[in-house]
């Protein structure tokens, strides 16, 4: 079971790249997004869209207390893994069963540091949107099976075969 | 050698999704990023303030007319592939040793899905960002050394290590 934590969401600033982070998440297998921040309907209105359009399951929750979330997940068994470009060596990386994998913004505070493993997928400044595409495909490989879809796209290599259903 | 091409930027709307492309081309490994669109000069200053502080060899040109680059890069032998939703999967590809990777923004005309290869990172919505960074992770890993870098990060566990120059 894959999860995604996306911190400090903020409106105006971030709408484009935390639907960057969602769809990643979506695309590799992971079920669901937390996101703290601002709260965002309308970025929670376009992820269930997306859902409802190509399928799921997924879903998007808000939450105030992002701490909170994390100790409540290492409760329930849930390996807490931290992006950043500070972190060792994403490929040396053992997954458990259960991860949630915590996506920063611009600055992440220390405390985030300290409770999570923290893990870089090179140790250049980077997107946290590449570097979570990179670790969900390195470990879980691109999703191919989706439940309930209205719309299902066929790779082709010239044109488009769109199938609505 | 591999190189980026971004389609479309737009001042105001797209520096950021902008940026993460250029961070991601240059982590895995490309040593120049194309765009078209809007000349943006600080989108240009700072890339080239990134490759001045961790390293290069990587830069920045803006293209007015990016099917042109693409004819040009063509005739230079380089591959053309371009990174849509709709394309052939991208495990089954098979690249040259001269690479142009072409990365839309939300519409793409229909003349650069008839002059290049269209390969998908999956066939669901995506970030262009996610899928450039696992197609250049998944052929040529992340990028271990820069040259002349005045900052360089160790990836640790736990705490931060940084060597100034």
């Amino acid at each position: 079971m894959i999860e995604v934590l996306r911190l400090s969401h903020r409106i105006g600033r971030d709408p484009r790249l935390s639907t960057h982070v969602i769809l990643t998440a979506r695309a590799f297998g992971a079920e669901k997004v937390y996101y703290s921040g601002d709260h965002d309907k309308s970025l929670e209105d376009s992820t269930d869209k997306i859902v409802s359009n190509f399928g799921g399951p997924f879903e998007i929750e808000y939450v105030k207390n992002p701490l909170k979330l994390i100790d409540d997940k290492k409760k329930k068994g849930f390996q807490i893994v931290h992006l950043t470009m500070y972190g060792k060596n994403f490929e040396k990386l053992k997954l458990k069963k259960k991860v949630l994998v915590v996506v920063g913004s611009e600055k992440v505070e220390k405390e985030f540091y300290e409770i999570c493993e923290n893990i870089s997928v090179g140790n250049q400044p980077h997107s946290e949107v590449a570097a979570l595409g990179v670790l969900l495909y390195k470990f879980f490989g691109v999703k191919k099976k989706f439940m309930n879809p209205k719309i299902i796209i066929e790779g082709l290599e010239k044109g488009k075969k769109i199938t609505k259903i």
